[in-house]
């Protein structure tokens, strides 16, 4: 195995990301359209659209510096049609943008075996970022066109939303019916019913050890984030006139969990805010 | 392996379904109580609530001819109110009744690969039984005490008619998107959407070949019975008080579907009443 | 107007409260079954359908001393099908049964403008009995058969439920948006969302004063009532297999709350429920 | 009472609707920026958010040709977010933008009864504009602030389609436990179930005469359109972060139903659409 060896140039608001990353090896760079002068391979990762848009339109941004074949790769999980007015933009610049979110969490991202559902306009312009986004992640797909890597890991992030919640009222009507949790949980993991949420995160505690929800839901995918996820399903759904009557509902059902003060909690409290706690 | 042969004593309403089962070397009875004054184990398997009723408490039915020490197997998914109360009324007559409730379809049946949920009050009735229900299945799960069988049973329906609504409408909205149908379901089955619903039984035709949704829906598991298994599930979410949002939902889908003349069509026809018709 | 003066002979579990009524001029009776037996016009009021059932069919209970001809009314709140099922033994006893389920509240109760919704067989029932409940209401409806004063009970109450939950989503979504909350019901109260829950009981504090949800949400109708009353009308529900997409959420809605600890709040507690608390 | 006569430019892409208008007396215009030069009070009305953002932003738009101090009113029903936006450029051009949107329907309109919700940033605005709308409909209210308008009537019009559904499902569970429509009509009508969508828009046909359900579904508020006010209601909802349960089950009925076929049916043909067709 060839060890490829790449330069990083990077750029945060918080300057201390920025010398921890300089101590390392890394250059600083001063405003992203400085660093987009100094590179042909931008990746930008942040929380939100309009972070997203001022990192690219602001004066000091990303256009303002970029140079033609620019391959921008944006990593943040945004809205579909915000994301696709930056291509067009990068487009203007002879630049090319893709989306690339991911999935795997803080743990994923340390060891490298992240997934990226990428959103690219070619197979080459696929096969010219796949080299760098396998420096990060294990597991990187052509998802289709600029958009579709994020609407696949919106499309994704909604059906693990509808079966977190399918799981937690699934145990805990089982569990009141006098079922053990082991002998429920192994009969839904051998069945019809087995997923993700029920064989690999089930969201009742001491079912899986050494998961959030062994560990009084500390950690994981908090509920804020989900609720922020299934807020660009909506989005999506709205814009194209889909139905989602289980989306919608667990869309509220994190909104109002949030709402509630459990924001931070992993998105397997949802057990806990479902069960019965009286009686 | 020992081959371990039983003698086959039936009854049925059905005439017809007797005489095929005699002509292959089964006795028959005149009626239930009959066949419980002839046997120490008894196997029975009906649509409902009141059938059962009927079947164990009528003047001819298995009650009234029921020997002391008979184990009964009742494999119908029903109530399971309804159903330990008929065990209760073994108990009165010294007999035991483990409810056993079964998964896998006809073709489970006809292979002898079924999956039975078995509640039986003790270890030793459970294996009593098991070497019985061993002949018609592959996978024998002790659920817990009576009524636990038909627990399990029900919670495994209510997870599968959520998590195949979900896939329908996670399906819809990301081919709405543009995402190709094959690589959406390529990326939920290996990231943390993957469930039985998308990775084995996918809704959308053509997803997955010589499935019922790749087959005009003929054939599979039919909306009104999903509708009917989610019913129980609501009785037993009333019960016990439970919460059961996602679950009422896909009732109540399901109940409209059926109600609206779909009640034949397999249970992934949630995809086609889902989807956009117009535009 | 004339007088009409009926003598009371009352019989409850509760001896404090047989005496408080003695004491007023009533006769007491030592149980259900004696108090049938002294006259041909009785009134039953329990909180759930097994201490209906007990009521009437125990050893000591109405069924043991009841008289031919006898008309009883039932004022409790309990499932159609089961209420239908006393009816049944009642008509064997030569004796008619009637539901009478009321709404109007304890303050209804002690002004005597309760509504009764009477299930009667005839028209001449409904005006045998009109009289004595026109000593404790104000509206007397003839909803139709037996059962069917539980019925429109029911199916109110599941309104009433929806409207509740609806109005507090709508008034929370309009003050998040920086309506002023009076404003926004007096907009509501003129226009085609005109309801109950908001002209005459908005959840909101403050909007209507001298209401429970500006006390509190003290006194009024319980959650957790209306938890029980919606889960009769998911009972029948599945009984007529009718789609009720918003009830079930509805009853989900209140369960949920009453088993987070707030079933001795008003109904109109789901506007704080609901609400943001964070932000 | 005094008569006051306001002189009527007009402009629309429709040539005909202009020369009727004109035929009738009002005065033509080549573009809305020639119309904006030649007034001072603005009224628009269109079909949806990017229309409005054409008819003010484009080159011949309105904020080409129009004078300070001019008083714009947008009875358009559209997104509130991009309301404020335009009121906004309104506002860098020294003029003033109000948010009216109306409910009333096509014969409001043609008798002068319509209701306007008003958006305006002072009374003084509010006072300015309300003689010109009082030319138009009957109840001009002041909502609150430039986009409170538009957040009035989505919320009214939410709770009106969880209402509408609310009713067909109870009406439809009553009908099918036995009563008669008419006599659980009533019941709801004088309880606290009453409300707009029982008592004077029942969407059961025959319940009462010559409205929309009463006709085949024809006419009225059609389904389509009540889905495009929900999709407002929601993007709001996500906006705000706003918990709305059953608003979003009402928005993706009335989506589902107009994906469906069912777009121009009257809202109230949520009853058909529930009620149970087989059996």
């Amino acid at each position: 195995m060839a060890l490829i060896v790449f330069e990083l140039i990077v750029f945060d608001v918080n300057n201390q990301s920025v010398k921890d990353l300089v101590k390392l090896g890394a250059k600083s760079s001063s405003s992203p359209a400085d660093l987009a002068s100094k590179t042909k391979h931008i990746i930008t990762m942040l929380p939100s659209h309009p972070h997203v848009n001022e990192v690219f339109t602001s004066k000091s941004g990303i256009l303002a510096g970029i140079q033609k074949e620019t391959q921008c790769i944006d990593c943040s999980t945004i809205d579909v049609v915000a994301s696709r007015k930056i291509a067009s933009l990068c487009e203007e610049k002879m630049a090319t943008f893709n989306d690339a979110p991911v999935s795997g969490g803080v743990k994923g991202a340390e060891n490298a075996t992240l997934t990226f559902m990428v959103g690219a306009k070619s197979k080459k312009d696929f096969e010219a970022i796949k080299p760098l986004l396998e420096c990060m992640g294990k597991n990187i797909v052509h998802s289709g066109n600029i958009g579709h890597g994020l609407a696949a890991k919106i499309c994704n992030n909604m059906m693990l939303g509808i079966s977190m919640i399918g799981v937690a009222e699934t145990m805990n009507l089982g569990i009141r019916l006098g079922l053990d949790k082991h002998v429920l949980a192994g009969i839904l993991n051998t069945s019809s019913a087995r997923c993700w949420s029920s064989d690999t995160y089930n969201p009742v505690p001491g079912v899986i050890p050494g998961i959030p929800p062994s560990n009084n839901y500390e950690g994981g995918f908090q509920s804020g984030l989900m609720s922020k996820d299934l807020s660009l399903a909506m989005n999506a759904a709205i814009e194209t006139q889909s139905s989602t009557p289980l989306g919608s509902l667990a869309y509220n059902f994190y909104k109002q969990m949030s709402n509630q003060g459990y924001a931070k909690k992993d998105m397997g409290y949802v057990y806990e805010y479902l069960k019965n706690l009286e009686k």
